[in-house]
């Protein structure tokens, strides 16, 4: 009414749309009916790909306020929980493709070459901006992970690789957790006591064990023990960025730190949104790995063992990325230095305090 | 190789699928970040919709064929199932679309006047390929269902209502149903004996059941001679027509008994394509049937009692619509007329013959 | 290693479990493959109920909580959506029973009289706890919706019905919802001054845009009123308990305030719990709804317009409980007062320091 | 009725189904309020898993028909189309589990050692029905794979291995494929001449090609060749055989051609159904591996590199297994040998005559 009027097709723009599905094999005059879902298929991906990194862009902006407010908190959250949500329909695509037979998708494959998924601009930027480095990707043919994009599109890349990913801010938040330490308490002291307090007391249940036999009794001590000492890294800074050095976590100390006491204590008020953004890039995280572990699924089908259409080596690269590309891990072997709930310690009263609402409870 | 190279952002038009993206709210400088997810959803809707008419198109064309050859049948099963399979897909958009919330939907809603989803010519055309018909519509304001469309459309929609549509075709294809009679059997006089036979034995047990009391037997019987009354229909082609004009049965006497035997007689090896052809069917009137309810769900969500975009008057209309526009509802009814398989008349082996592989079973 | 040893099958009492599959069709010697898909289908519904059971009563405990800590409300969050995420697993079952056919339904569907749906004990539970009172059901034959359990259920249900419900609780809890007033401010005065202004503007437009027609002026104006009007009910509780009376609200005067309050305003950080809560119970809501949706599509599917087993008027009575049986659309009708997130008034700074938490920001 | 009268409760067995959930953490008075989603998640899947088995037993007993009705070939489909079905579905009750936070797990996890899934009896008989065979399997620790159930449970497991597999029926069945020689027509001789026919041209364009350098004609060539390489063993069963023994293929010759000919053949008439259930089978296939694979990243993030329940070592054994225990692999790899539909040999008259119904086309 206040605004000029738009209709449907202008405001969705159904021409641009609806005309940009052009067949090859009917351009070769040998129609292959199925090269439109294979079109389509390929078009609405990058059209939730757009969207997804519309969210990510906006969740990157997000982490980079410090201090961050805690309504800018809810929003990110609620902001990944829609990208979770459009990959959970989106895994639901290849159920449609596969209604394309190998068969039928050698009609056409021919007049593809060399078009291949690995050129597509999107999904490389989606991958950088969560934090995919290039030093962490499986080695593929050789060059650069960038070497099939555009020139502009390659420049592009490599000018996002030195911009703070998601998962570097993510780092940097983490880091800044409080609470970690007060003038009158130390989380990380009394962790460690009640780790050590809790081993010796399970260690001693299995050696005063009457019905346990010897060797039981030998080779359960040292699982014990074994366990122990995946905890020492937790507590010692320098053995800690030893197993950074490895490879084995990607988070920086304080990083961890932060993000270990949010899990345990998530059931604070202030640490509730702070569980659930971790919690909701682990889903995120998970729902790219499945997906990357269908598509090299769907690639098996499809062509057996052939050369894929861009001339990767097929499914086998695809599976091997799968693990590879992991972003998140970290948060995943976090659960390894979990304890439960009921043995935790307590947080003084003053620290829980501060991490409520101030008139709490009010009257409801 | 042997065909012009081409790459991924040329050959799936990336430049115009990504350009076509353009926010109102922006336009006005009040940009509402939702609006991305807006048009986003709704271009992958259309995307679909284009995928789904292509495949329409297709078993329209195929249902043209007479007599039809039995891979072109298989052909068209194919095609229907992945349609069924589209729309599992984007009956999970919505998911999305909801993480969108009402107060966000509102930031942008007022530049969108008056675009409408009642605007997408490529649902009205599914619609009306498919075989709803002007008559069975729910009335909307007033005038024609494609009064909102541009001229060029409408015409373009009234031209289509005179063809034969894929339930049309579908009836003229079931009617044409072989094996329903014969020089020695007569399929419908087997069948009505066989009910009429059913009915009198169940009535004989109730009657003589020594623990019913009399009201329970008096209620039994009730049940039973109504239930009987309804199979008249089936046997009399002028009742039958009674019903037809009642708006109870669309499909015609010679197409419901085809369809009738089919599922009757579905572990024949000739009629498991048919078989499934209509059971694909009634999936795919399920599939839409359910994905206008769950739209007409959302619109009351996003609105409450509030004036839908397009002047509709909001969720009550498409919620009204969900029963009023379902298609294939003779399918679903079908069952009333169906009897245990162990008490089916027996088919004669003449005829069964005819309804298998010739040399089958050969020695596998 | 502390406790006893246990081992899968004990602990899941693989026996009882896997030995609680008869089939009445074996039984009287006339095996149906399909029975043991419906009988399994309808077990793992039940388990899932007992599940949904559990996790509901755990929240009307934490509802009846009164003041109610922060950290049981995140509490009462996570359980709802886990049963959201129960109702989006089992909705699915449907897809599974439906590869049982109408025929082979028939074979064994005489030996389960009167066995029906309506004897499930935990729905009918499930209704009653979530708030379906039984004034609101659809009238089902004669006599109350729970004459088909047996007596001991029914002492159960009377019961229960004298509860407070989980809807019952929401309201006393949303009505205690603070920041409604305060000496220096009064949310309702300042909403509807905004209403009423941005009302009147709106009018002003169209009365001086030079580009409307006389009707088209008259036709907007009409629009605008009587959407003027129905905000008349939510600043005058007078009115507001008429709309209650004829079954158009459920909520109290005050718990709707609260709620659209929390609605309104849900970026705050004290709100947005609250706001998720509410935003759960409508996607649960519409889950259940169409479950029995879907459910009555499935019945017209396998039985036509036959009986039910229970002796129901079969898919008609389930499609009209549809609606009927909804229980939380108060939430979706309060999307009718919503007003654009630019125009809401401002809270005063005082009361928006009440609604973070105490130190924030700190140095993260 | 006619049946004596029996209720939901009674039929369904409610009392055993609904009082088989015992809460450990109840028991040693800690309780652990999502023990019970934990019960309930496995209770369903081995109620699934059960259903799964009944479909899977009535498939083998069809397999071992020797000459197959192609009716019983339809209800094989028609049954393994519901386990996939029911795959589908339970692939999402890891959704449900994963609401259980690995801190919530921790709460209880110490009451239930050393009961672990390894001990699932049902899930070893269903691989080992489909066809795992022990030499296949992934080794776990020490001993075999069924090491951790009751003696009695592995007697069966011992009993079973000596029967014939799902996967060793569908091979003999494949095996006794006909159509593959004829007085008058080999084809497998037909189709090697097109391949090397079809090979040969390719080469000739790329040799002939003024726009390709030397290095790129080199290159292009030398791909071509492995290709054809490849395709050797298919004509050569000595070289088959050798493929065999290193555990490529694990198909009898005269069966991978079977499938190869149904696969290309597949628009025949008496082709459909067998190559639906080749494809059904690879859809089940990708689920249980999907499945398998999304089981080892919940494993890995409840427990991160803690140690299973079972003493397992963990998420890392159930995604090396994941690729391992895939059990129709071959019919991926066949696609390796396609060829474009419009190269593919025509199949004289007489024969495609055998492989339709007789009186086709019949007047429809």
């Amino acid at each position: 009414m206040k605004y000029p009027p738009i209709g449907y097709n202008e405001y969705l723009q159904m021409d641009a749309l609806l005309g940009a599905q052009k067949l090859r094999s009917v351009d070769f005059k040998n129609p292959a009916h199925d090269e439109m879902l294979f079109i389509i298929v390929h078009q609405t991906y990058e059209l939730w790909f757009k969207q997804i990194l519309f969210e990510v862009d906006s969740v990157i902006e997000i982490f980079k306020l410090n201090p961050m407010p805690e309504n800018s908190l809810g929003l990110a959250l609620h902001r990944l929980e829609r990208v979770k949500s459009i990959f959970q329909l989106i895994s639901g695509q290849i159920d449609v493709l596969e209604t394309m037979t190998p068969l039928d998708f050698l009609e056409f494959r021919d007049y593809l070459y060399p078009a291949s998924g690995f050129q597509s601009f999107q999904f490389r930027l989606l991958e950088t901006k969560l934090g995919l480095k290039e030093a962490d990707r499986l080695n593929y043919n050789e060059g650069p992970f960038y070497k099939y994009l555009t020139p502009q599109q390659q420049d592009e890349i490599k000018e996002l690789l030195k911009q703070p990913s998601l998962f570097e801010l993510m780092d940097q938040w983490l880091a800044r957790t409080p609470y970690l330490r007060d003038e009158t308490f130390c989380f990380w002291t009394a962790y460690q006591e009640t780790v050590e307090k809790m081993f010796a007391e399970d260690m001693k249940v299995i050696e005063e064990n009457p019905l346990l036999n010897p060797e039981a009794k030998v080779r359960n001590l040292q699982m014990m023990k074994s366990s122990l000492e995946t905890f020492k890294a937790l507590f010692n800074e320098k053995e800690y960025m030893e197993l950074q050095k490895r490879g084995i976590f990607k988070l920086s100390y304080p990083a961890l730190h932060g993000a270990l006491l949010i899990q345990l204590y998530r059931d604070q008020a202030i640490l509730q949104t702070p569980f659930k953004i971790i919690k909701t890039l682990m889903d995120i995280d998970e729902l790219i790995t499945q997906w990357r572990y269908r598509h090299s699924l769907m690639a098996h089908r499809m062509l057996g063992t052939k050369i894929g259409t861009g001339g990767s080596s097929g499914h086998q690269y695809l599976k091997d990325s799968t693990e590879k590309h992991k972003l998140f891990s970290d948060f995943f072997n976090l659960s390894t230095f979990f304890i439960p709930r009921n043995q935790l310690p307590k947080l003084p009263k003053e620290l829980t305090k501060k991490m409520d609402f101030p008139e709490y409870p009010f009257p409801r």
